[in-house]
């Protein structure tokens, strides 16, 4: 398998999995509806860990746009993948989202909250304030960024798989920690590709999908990754 | 212990702790009783990891007949083994639907609701429609069993003892982000075996066993395979 | 450290973590107050995990007398360690269960409810009855010794550090899906150490220990074990 | 790095991550609002596994003064390191409140309750009794204390990865079963730090610092990591 269709094909079962635990928890008669964010946070921490057993072995499991820019920036990926991998990030992240809007097709006409059908695609803040909301998008990204940054550079003795769980608790960790104001995209892959399938696809009852906040979950990754890397590379 | 005693304990053991957590949270005056989705999800991931750690080690630990014939299809599993296992599988999802009935013998009768207690047993619908809970539980399967085959073609270095842990989230994420819609049987052997038993029982105060629904959990879960082993024939 | 410090130690940690679980999810003014079931069962099983991982290597880490009888049975331990071990299990139990009552302190007194004062401690049945709850505790501990038998037989290539983290979930799961009916004693030492403890200490405000139940959660794990010892030979 | 920039670093992290799941939890208008005891184990849980994943091979991840302490006199960390070590999770545990503080920028106006601003950043009792909470942190660092110690000297055989996960458990427990009473800060610098940066910066609608209290969660872990390594020694 190409490097192009791992990213592509992680990403996809990385927004499955995470979309899909926000339409679980979100979405009326969903029977694990109000099931909360201890919930929404591990669903989100499995879901990076399953697309990352699946592909981690052909392309490194990247899944996100910010995270590979970073690793690029960082000298640890070659910058001709960089522009591929984030298309096929992209592609990925919308076809999950379809394959999730699919699995809860009754559901969609169950629920009048049109807020609520968003949020199963695309994050929003808490409180909405550019500055503050591209702050908290900033400081997710890099924490995720510098930490993977030094997975990879670290001396310790354990294996992928181990490496794997870690990353996953350690994405559970900022969903609970920082995902509190705006949903912790921390991928512009994750939330602009679903975002794209909730103006596309035709959801009984959709609302608007927020195009003014679309910014937000793609520039603040971006610079927080380049942060992240800059930091990285002053300190080690 | 032989490969068809393997499957049948193995499966007894996923049962009595997949089934017997639903018991915990949905019977009346059980400890666990609205202990919710969490309980639930986390409840079916360390079930399916016991019994691959008992069984994995002598059967491979399938436990599913959906998963048995995608391995077979996908040309890693011999055809000769697969009617056996299946027949394992369904006789140790019946024995253990039949400990679960006995472990919480005297709550059936303090649980009026008739529903709550098929739901001990079997899957059903959060919302009713044959297309779109086929649609539901082919969904989920196809992921169970790709990402399954993958782990068997992946050149990580990471032990058994590892891998099961991955297996045991990885069965927490489907729960947790596809199983809102229709309970996730993902497992032909996991439905069809307790509902026998629910059929069979003295439960007390037990309703219909809804067998009209029976046919999704068994079909939806087999087309997932299918094309889980098809796809990832023509990936890899 | 020898064996009998080991056990003594390992089922004290193990006490203080899983009997001061059940404290701050019950106690009144507790910051974990009504934290629920998900909370019980990982504390417990992270309990089991920290005792295991501090002793293990000495003695084994049984911190259990049922287990320690069903090892022996099995030829598994030597029948002159079962009598040594199983009194320094008690007196760590029992040890444990002090030190929570002085870590809760200021608790006690704010608490009127004396059955939920008495569940710190020892287990009770949701709903009272000698043969179901015998049968309650038969199961989980003959599921609990069967698992832990096949671990040792296993070929599996894995760590005795992942183990110890797959005992933990063991521990987690037989809480989640088998712990409503009874509590989850699984272990005489478990419950009759503190129980002893419950009678003795000034517990501001506490009322009966329950005697009449407690033979259940000491004869139910025997049985328990003693089928397991004998299914695992039989078997294997 | 310098182990003086590591434990900075390090303890950086577990305070942006650690302090930022109790402002989720607390503060209003977050996403994570009263997710409760659950979130806030794992996800200081998580905290504690993601400084040691990134500093750990440089420093040993100590993120801790009475941690730092206890392993001195217990003979398995030089003196000379213990001063400077300190000094460096005083800095890391201010500068990651600050940070919690700016992610969170306009959640603390939405917040009327002075006592749950004051918790995102520091500890505070369940019950005031100055005797029974210094037994409380003496107790649960003791036993953070000795198990750590444990840790490193055991023969078991398992990986670094494997062993950080184990930590990250055994924290999430000593928060379930033991954080009820005081809110286990079991670390001076986790409280103080914080506390500093509390009282110094222009929080919105901030309350009093608790001063009086701010003893307790340094002296008490103090006191407890020596009995812990006494303890250790005396043992092993």
């Amino acid at each position: 398998m190409s490097i192009f269709m791992a990213e592509m094909i992680g990403t996809m079962i990385l927004i499955i999995l995470g979309n899909g635990v926000v339409a679980g928890v979100l979405l009326n008669k969903s029977k694990a509806k109000d099931a909360g964010w201890i919930v929404i946070t591990f669903g989100w921490g499995f879901a990076v860990m399953v697309g990352a057993y699946v592909v981690g072995h052909i392309s490194g499991a990247y899944l996100n746009p910010a995270l590979t820019v970073g690793f690029a920036v960082a000298g640890k990926l070659a910058w001709a993948q960089v522009f591929p991998m984030i298309l096929a990030q992209m592609i990925g992240a919308f076809l999950g989202a379809v394959v999730v809007w699919l699995h809860y097709l009754p559901h969609w006409k169950e629920t009048d909250d049109q807020a609520a059908k968003l949020a199963v695609f695309a994050t929003g803040p808490a409180i909405r304030s550019s500055f503050a909301n591209l702050i908290s998008e900033i400081i997710g990204t890099a924490l995720l960024v510098f930490v993977l940054l030094s997975f990879g550079a670290k001396g310790l003795v354990f294996s992928d798989g181990v490496q794997t769980l870690a990353v996953a608790f350690l994405i559970v960790a900022i969903g609970m920690s920082l995902g509190g104001t705006t949903g912790y995209a921390i991928n512009p892959a994750r939330d602009l590709g679903p975002r794209i399938a909730h103006a596309i696809l035709p959801i009984a009852g959709k609302g608007s999908s927020d195009w003014k906040y679309a910014w937000i979950p793609v520039v603040g990754p971006c610079i927080g990754a380049l942060l992240a890397a800059w930091l990285y590379m002053g300190l080690f």
